[in-house]
């Protein structure tokens, strides 16, 4: 828990690798090698809604979603970005920022349900993470 | 098509009402009775990812999400909002703004496959149609 009383969900600790903070947000991976996705996390407390955010969180995000989405972009090449604030299971607030391909599973259909989620080769992994960090110019 | 060359995308036309425009979008509601169910396009031609728009346009973005947010939070009481720009199917940029409660068809799914759209009574919607004009106070 940080001194201001934030922590991650532990859910989210599950189901990610930590790639660093931005201002505002705590920059993860899902593991789930069928997409390339990031997840951002507004390190404040108590924050469910894009809403709850001041006006300033809500710009800082929106900016951190584009720092994140053009890292992602980059790195993947993919063919089109999908970004979702859902939290239906997980309340504390998370932006899904997810790389998609023509030839993935889930494709045209939004990922969730479409498919199980597979393990990353470790390797694979690594390297994602090395390379969003560079992209992504992140602590 | 407006004078700059921008003009709504055809499947979101037949798919949804007008509601009006903020400064930058377009405000819909979509016509499935399962959800009530905003959807906002900016105004702005040949956009497809939120980082195509310009700094100010995706300021401008979020702060629309916000208010059609708070809007439709008040005026349906919800449980929980979705928020998500997709667009792997049309690509024109645009956000669904989603009202959910955890008794909807989907919950606690995305609401993305889960249900056939259902049609919306006439004057379901003409009330939907006027609580949202009067919370948006939207031209």
């Amino acid at each position: 828990m940080n001194l201001d009383g934030w922590s991650l969900h532990p859910q989210l600790a599950r189901d990610t690798v930590e790639l660093g903070d931005f201002p505002l947000s705590r920059a993860l991976i899902a593991k789930d090698a069928n997409y390339p996705w990031l997840i951002l996390v507004p390190r404040r407390p108590d924050i469910v809604e894009i809403i709850d955010l001041d006006e300033e969180g809500q710009a800082q995000l929106i900016g951190e979603i584009a720092r994140a989405s053009r890292g992602l972009k980059s790195a993947t090449q993919c063919d089109k970005l999908n970004v979702a604030a859902l939290g239906n299971a997980v309340p504390q607030l998370h932006v899904h920022i997810i790389a998609r391909y023509k030839t993935d599973k889930a494709w045209p259909k939004p990922i969730w349900g479409a498919a199980e989620p597979t393990d990353y080769e470790p390797t694979a992994m690594d390297r994602f993470v090395r390379a969003m960090k560079q992209e992504l110019d992140i602590a």
